[in-house]
């Protein structure tokens, strides 16, 4: 039988919240088993480039990574929120390392290609090494990753936190029962995204699209959910998508996400 | 026997100069056997807190850690310099993990109490868990350090990356056959600052005394032997300190510390 793995993604709000971040922290610690944190940098990198006189650029939620970008992005993402994060579950007894996946070769990226926009130092994962992860969780540490890949030719990239947990999730899910958890500021994927009670319970591939096409799933929404179906299509169990209560085995407050 | 196991210390000067940096790296690739690398950030650092309207607070060339600095360490030394390191190393196919103390709670450390002078966030390195950095070597992995450890209760301190490298090569040589290279710009310890041929190629305990009191151990240079000898002490083979051809047989281009 397979060792359970808990793949966890959190929110930029989040990490901006010191409360709401020792809170996730507390309960995420106390997850049994295999465990992996994915985070990205949220509005704190936009708050350093303000401070060091560059503009956020961003292009239908996305982020534009030019060179000095890309710089902030790896002090931020892969040193100050990584790093703080570590220390703190650290000081929870949680024996945290963390990464980008340029540590360890752990995930790859090819630029993204210049087509209608140019995103600039964007990167689309091409590979994950599942064995060295594996090595990792058995030397029982638990690998915090941030929103940072690589080329293999010495390009560090910037890479959509969701997308790497989906990736790490699909890949993962060869040796491990894998769920992957994406938490946020919200009850879950909402019939109406101005009611908190409106939690859709279970979200499958027969259930989609009729939500696709009267316009449920929309926005930052729309990729977390394609997403979750690719990390599903590659073997995870299911995908959770909810608050900070998503552990908790007597929360409603989520959705589930099944094939 | 035991496997041998390098640990390389690498100085600001050279981190700065894109050229300089990669020329060590490529060094650093082909160097055989077990290997950690160990940096700071220096200039990149003060360059950081301008940009960011802070002003760097040195005393005695030791850096005044007040909470802003200590973020714009975690941001150069955790974030850029160490991904930047890792990212070029694994394009000469060196399988480099970068980490701080926190991560595998790998070196914990001491806040330094505050006497003379308040170095605020700058901490005294109490523990090094020798069996988590041999797992990382058994997988196989490079671990690239940085200066940066913590104190199990959820804070980073700036610790001396010299210092780091010596408690590293003490801890380590417990199990390994353990050289320390501290890799800087100059050619060795020279008898005359001034003149790069001046190297003394061995100081041994009974040499050292007599080059301390005639004044040729002085500055920056005096914490670097001192960190040799505590290194040496607790098991650790042999120091050198010399510049970039450091590891090349050839090379009589530094000083060797022994017992």
């Amino acid at each position: 039988m397979k060792q359970k793995l808990s793949i966890v993604k959190i929110g930029g709000n989040i990490i901006e919240h010191p409360a709401a971040l020792t809170k996730f922290l507390a309960l995420f610690s106390k997850l049994e088993g295999h465990k992996i944190l994915v985070h990205g940098g949220g509005k704190k990198a936009n708050h350093v480039l303000k401070k060091m006189g560059l503009e956020p650029n961003m292009v239908n939620g996305r982020r534009i990574t030019d060179a000095d970008t890309l710089e902030v992005a790896i002090m931020v993402y892969g040193g100050l929120v990584n790093k703080t994060i570590v220390s703190k579950l650290q000081a929870s007894k949680t024996n945290a390392i963390g990464i980008s996946g340029a540590d360890g070769n752990t995930i790859r990226a090819n630029k993204r290609p210049v087509k209608e926009i140019d995103y600039g130092f964007v990167g689309d994962v091409t590979a994950v090494d599942i064995k060295m992860i594996g090595n990792l969780l058995k030397a029982t540490l638990v690998p915090v990753f941030c929103a940072l890949t690589h080329d293999g030719h010495g390009q560090l990239l910037n890479t959509n936190a969701d997308t790497i947990a989906a990736e790490l999730s699909g890949g993962m899910s060869r040796y491990y029962d894998t769920i992957l958890y994406y938490c946020f500021e919200k009850n879950g994927v909402l019939e109406d995204i101005n009611d908190e009670n409106s939690i859709i319970p279970i979200i499958d591939s027969r259930k989609y699209p009729g939500l696709l096409n009267s316009g449920v799933i929309v926005d930052g929404m729309l990729p977390k959910i394609q997403n979750s179906f690719h990390a599903l299509e590659r073997g995870a169990t299911e995908v959770r998508i909810g608050n900070l209560d998503l552990f908790k085995k007597e929360s409603k407050n989520y959705t589930t996400i099944v094939l």
